[in-house]
């Protein structure tokens, strides 16, 4: 696809300053850009870019001032950065919506169905009563397991395993090698010192405009669902397990983990390597930083961090003065020393 | 699947207090459970939801006494969750002795032999020389490769990839996206900087009755076999690396990582996201707490916690002083000024 | 394929000592192995093995002094270790050479194609303009996106997921299950608390001689490229988000974590379960202990360790101090009550 600097400039409300016939069909970064190439300044540090670049085009902020003439073809707007955001996710979505039909050899169930303008890739596997939206994309070697329930719009990128009865909603993103609905960790232990299974039956329930990284794990609820509430935001190799409840719009950074059945309130955010023990409640809007190990509720608001997790503030006190304490135990000898001089005295 | 009150009561040893023709098709936790959903009281806590839950039958210990009337029809047993418990077996037990045939397309080598009862879904890829006992349950995408050994009445879960010449036992489960047998990660460091692969030949034992987590990953010994030992747990996201061998009954939870070559005993409990040093013998009974990290050999029935891991108790009362150093500090600066004080008295 | 111990002397430069028709067609460890089984000592420990084990060849360093008779037959060599690791990575390559062809069912686009002596198996999808060098092996299950390219002699493992415009160089290894070219985890907050998606469209890019384990994720670039550099090896379940850079012959152990626009130098070693937050630079040859949790820029040749982590020798020291904090407690109380004895005086 190639688009002109006037069609850009008109997909983005911006003034065209230059060639209005430039022409460009890929993108790049202002500091590597080739010809053919729609580029964008926001960040002023990078600035001297803009007069060596070979970018064909390059948005740049209505504000900006000319230090030298600039050979590439200028579409000024109000800001850049977001009008390149604003462009690239149109981009991708004209991608997306040219993606259509069934590809063969695909393993269909004679009761699976599914609607208008579907990409379903080969290899992949529908079981008995999957339902799939209108413009759901499910890439090769997707696995839908029996009574599988998909969305609108949603996407599922390749190897993606969704097991039997989970429920996956509208405008969905689940990336590639992530697996919804294994089994919960449930054993129980027996006189013998093996274990016993404990059935997991339950569901896991994905709410519309969800996005999950890849090769991510989320465990069906033993009975019930997991719930991973509208809007929230989970990274690769993260994993959910039973019975647990993401809220709206939370974020998981990549390499998390939370324990069966604790509760995530709604806009909270949990850095990347991070855990979280079993069946407690994070408050909204609480901020657990990268690696903590949080093991007890956390009030809403609450930042933490460490491991066993505290109190933002007061757990960085604690760190730098650990790292103190070679000092803090010279001071504690000198004194002792003093002390032992004075003693003889008394 | 419909069941009725008195074949339930049958299966579990129960009895009927209401209509026992009343029916049902699936399960519900009592607090949301709907028309012709069984569910269960065992938890006191939850016995207000016994009078206003639409569930048609509830299984509760043959000790409750009623505060009110009930709707639904109840089943009295000794034990309620661990009646609900079996019968949940029970019915997953069916519907798995249900799945049988080879669907199509799949890839089975002409030296590839099965048993009774075998299940292979399609896209299902089976290696020179595989050999898969009876009853055994291999789940479309799985990707068996050559002299692949697996077990009679072993599931393998959508995705799972069996590498070549490992082997899996009887009464395995491994979850969806699994790898076993990918090449341990070992390299010789040259003159130059780069590093030359050291050749992995060796292979996995996987023991009866063990089951695997998703998108975990156990790697192929350097020369001989990296086993995991009947009756093992393993979580999701695990890592367990070249020519390591975990003990009989062990668990290992979400995401921890076991380093080259080292052995876990009999019984371990070890916590998600710890992680264990190559090398070491860890003893039987030995519990990790999650996020630890051990450097050092484990004697039988020790616990550990921190990174690194020291003794249970010990690390925890140094944690909680770590938390005060604010306060010792303040109590040196003290002792400080006071003996400032004092000297020149001297 | 079977082998005389001739024929392996030759191939390792080394002197048979017994009978040289003596064959085998497998590898064993010395304490394990069985009849037609290769095996080799270098570690004097094992010694007592050599007058017992059922091997039918060991290769021995060439100065071994015999203390018992053996019957196996010996091939002495300069370096046993190294000589039986030149014989397995000879043998690994004779293996996979004889892998070739195309297996079916296969989805492979009318713009895609493959040079010479290329394995391509069951299930693998290559879509539009993929191109594949000479020599490389594409395991059954593995998905190569739109304008995917892959070099020479490059080996991607069942299930491996290339996504669209991603370019993987010659000699490079794929481990089962690994992600390549998901998606980077950028959301931009909006008003109401929700999120909406920073469109990623950069790809990445893995450099010649490079190996990955599984189930690991590596994330595309927002705009530009994530670069794994030449020789880097990378292991299981490893998390490298967006436009992050890995040195030349950079090593990352399982499990670790690498956030966004990180950029690792050359030779830098990063343990397991380690955690590095975004937009750093860490400098050549620098060593990050296992779960460490890097926050700040790290200077070539530095080694760290802990979370957060700080240099390596000071931060050992001020660990073992905070495991004698009770310690360092009660002397502070001593010194509390003996001043308080001292005071009266004054």
């Amino acid at each position: 696809m190639v688009f002109s600097a006037s069609q850009i400039a008109l997909l983005i409300n911006g003034k065209v300053d230059g060639n209005p016939e430039a022409a460009v069909k890929s993108f790049g970064k202002i500091e590597e850009a080739g010809e053919g190439h729609l580029s964008f300044l926001a960040n002023p540090k990078y600035e001297e870019y803009l007069y060596t670049t070979k970018a064909s085009i390059i948005i740049v902020n209505e504000s900006l001032e000319l230090k030298q003439p600039v050979e590439a073809t200028l579409i000024r707007v109000q800001d850049a950065y977001s009008a390149f955001a604003t462009l690239l996710g149109k981009y991708q979505e004209l991608k997306q919506q040219q993606l259509k039909g069934v590809q063969q050899p695909v393993h269909i169930s004679a009761s699976a169905t599914y609607g208008d303008n579907v990409y379903i890739g080969a290899f992949a596997y529908l079981g008995e009563n999957v339902k799939i939206g209108n413009g759901s994309k499910v890439y090769p070697g997707v696995y839908l397991g029996d009574n599988v329930v998909v969305g609108n719009n949603t996407t599922l990128h390749p190897g993606v395993k969704i097991l039997h009865s989970c429920q996956i909603g509208n405008n969905v993103t689940v990336h590639a090698g992530t697996v919804i609905g294994s089994d919960g960790f449930g054993f129980a232990p027996q006189a013998d010192g093996s274990f016993s299974k404990v059935p997991q039956i339950g569901n896991v329930i994905v709410e519309d405009d969800v996005e999950i990284g890849a090769n991510a794990t989320i465990d069906r609820a033993t009975i019930g669902s997991t719930i991973i509430k509208k809007g929230a935001k989970l990274d690769n190799l993260i994993q959910i397990a039973h019975n647990v409840e993401i809220g709206y719009s939370s974020v998981v950074a990549a390499q998390a983990g939370i324990s069966g059945s604790t509760k995530i309130g709604n806009g909270v955010m949990i850095g990347g390597q991070a855990g979280i023990v079993g069946h407690l409640h994070i408050g909204d809007g609480a901020k657990i930083n990268a690696q903590s190990g949080v093991s007890k509720n956390l009030e809403p608001g609450k930042a933490v961090t460490g491991s066993p997790a505290h109190e933002y503030t007061s757990a960085l006190r604690s760190q730098a003065l650990s790292r103190k304490l070679p000092e803090l135990e010279k001071r504690i000898q000198e004194l002792e020393q003093l002390l032992q001089q004075l003693k003889p005295t008394v």
